[in-house]
């Protein structure tokens, strides 16, 4: 590798080549190959394995300690920001933040470093940004579990070159109010379902979240309507209204009490008939700042600690009984908005503390 | 024509027949050939007009007076209820209430009566139950507007018997409310848009209508959400939602008041940016029971009379300076449905009101 306070390439330019292949959930595959492609040529010394959109990338030294670091290859639907377009040591566009810097990170990293001091996983997996059951990263554990195997996991979700430690849980509710058709001349003839929700969306919008402290970070709580639909015709008074409610958990609540309490929250506005029923859930994970290699790279690199807010794949890892921490370049507060960006600075920042994490590894105790 | 108290034909069977032949909106080609055939044949006294499928066929005997009547030939979609059955003195059948006995009665009535008091000119036309630009009615009034003249209109609409007085206007507006889009684990960076409207239909839910009284009749406004959209995708805080709503108003407003109501009813809960704009509107139409034709139909039979609710084509006639009532032996609440059904008593009144209207015309003041 390159010397120690400069990464030996121009990252900056490199996420925008990885943020100009387009690459929205389901549609990973371009991208994919260009890394799969990219890690054939410059890193021989890895071995490659593909299952569907998802590539892992093993070096197989026999170290104590294997560390995995993963992210995900997909980004939202582009909203007008592509493609990338760079002022300086900024970079606008769709997936700058979300995680396309942090790929540029792992893709120069495991080129550059043919012989690290602990074995390293380098897994690329698609569609993050959609519902769990097309999650790269859970096919690889449910069919190819040996390819994930390791000691810690660090996925590459935006944290701004910090550690976000755990993650809050995620739960999606669906709900139905039920109403009556009738014309819309004669509205006392039936019930609109519509009209019944609006009580609900107010207590949504008036909703206080908590804030629950764990191991020195603060969660903070959220619980917010994602879709709306209901009608019928334009004079038909509706019969339906179907609500999706998105509701963020601190890992100090299991998904039975989150949803226990998204319930409690809507039973003032359901009735028999109705429906409130959970359409998907992610438990959250615990901080894991413990670790030795998590410690390490903490205490060497003097990096902020904080809770994350935002369900990310460390649940995934943490439940599959590996330590799991969020650490990339990218603006989460950015994320999955028109004015998605990222600057060069975490990025090389974050370089530089994963490339003195792999020549150094972990003090032995 | 035959005596007083008894109509010529059996309108039981005569309506069972026009049902049977099945004509939804578009396909009305075989029923108005069919009347068309009729009326060449058993009231050759009648000059036929065809525009399309609207066929007009006018009495053109010099009076001082002309009575339009005019009657939709199509139904909705039939819903199992084709063929038509017959138990004792009631038909069921997709059409027999809208408003296949209202044709029978005009039928008959044509065919039975060479030399009326009054002219008439008797009208059937398409396309009556779906969107306005497809209505005969309409075309009519747009390419022979001559075959329309007259000093008032009576409709065959379902009124089980009674007088209608006028109609309500409709009017659709479509309420757009804006947010900004967010990650839904950090909602406090963006504005949910789909929050935003709860309030809005809250007041929706507990709006007081309007009832007010013209001529005698209590009309009955009313306002519905008839259509909701909105979201992004499951983790993302929603930066828009569409709320469509259809105001019915008493035709004591114009289209201009209606909407100045539905703005002010809309303003708390609407800011810079957001949209409330005019998605359609028809003009409601005002009773008109001092007309001597329709004052003398009424108190000469001792009609019941009361406001019409929903739109009717009485507007398109008012609107072109004819007074206009909706007049026809149907039930209108059961229109539509799959349990849509007739009883001989109202054809059979509904019959003997016209036939004396026709017979006598207005007195002379």
């Amino acid at each position: 590798m390159a010397a120690n306070d400069a990464p030996p390439v121009d990252l900056l330019a490199l996420t925008a080549r990885l943020v100009d292949v387009r690459s929205e959930s389901h549609a990973e595959q371009e991208l994919t190959d260009l890394l799969e492609d990219e890690l054939a040529r410059h890193a021989p010394w890895l071995a490659l394995d593909r299952v569907g959109c998802n590539l892992v990338a093993r070096t197989t030294l026999g170290r104590d300690q294997r560390l995995v670091v993963a992210g995900h290859t997909d980004t939202v639907p582009i909203n007008g920001n592509l493609p990338s377009r760079q002022e300086g040591d900024v970079l606008w566009g769709c997936g700058t933040s979300d995680m396309k810097s942090g790929l540029a990170v792992m893709l120069a990293l495991a080129s550059a470093l043919p012989d690290p001091a602990v074995d390293v996983t380098w897994v690329f997996y698609e569609a993050e940004e959609v519902d769990a059951r097309f999650n790269g990263l859970k096919r690889l554990f449910d069919e190819r579990p040996d390819l994930l195997e390791g000691d810690v996991a660090l996925l590459g979700e935006p944290t701004d070159g910090v550690i976000e430690a755990g993650c809050q849980g995620t739960m999606r509710v669906r709900i139905v109010l039920r109403g009556a058709r009738a014309h819309t001349a004669r509205p006392w003839m039936g019930r609109n379902a519509i009209h019944r929700v609006g009580g609900l969306l107010g207590d949504l919008d008036r909703y206080q979240e908590r804030r629950p402290v764990i191991d020195g970070c603060e969660y903070r709580e959220a619980v917010q309507a994602v879709r709306i639909e209901g009608g019928v015709a334009g004079n038909v008074v509706p019969d339906e209204v179907v609500l999706l409610v998105n509701h963020r958990f601190a890992p100090d609540r299991t998904p039975a009490q989150a949803e226990a309490h998204l319930r409690e929250l809507c039973a003032p506005w359901v009735e028999d008939g109705d429906v409130v029923e959970v359409a998907d859930v992610a438990d959250g994970a615990a901080p894991s700042l413990d670790h030795p290699l998590l410690a390490a790279l903490v205490a060497r690199n003097e990096l902020t600690v904080r809770a994350k807010l935002g369900w990310t794949d460390v649940a995934r890892f943490a439940a599959h009984g590996i330590p799991a921490a969020n650490f990339g370049p990218g603006d989460a507060t950015l994320a999955h908005t028109a004015d998605e960006r990222v600057g060069r600075e975490p990025i090389e920042r974050t370089y530089l503390a994963l490339a003195d994490l792999l020549r150094t590894g972990a003090p032995t105790s």
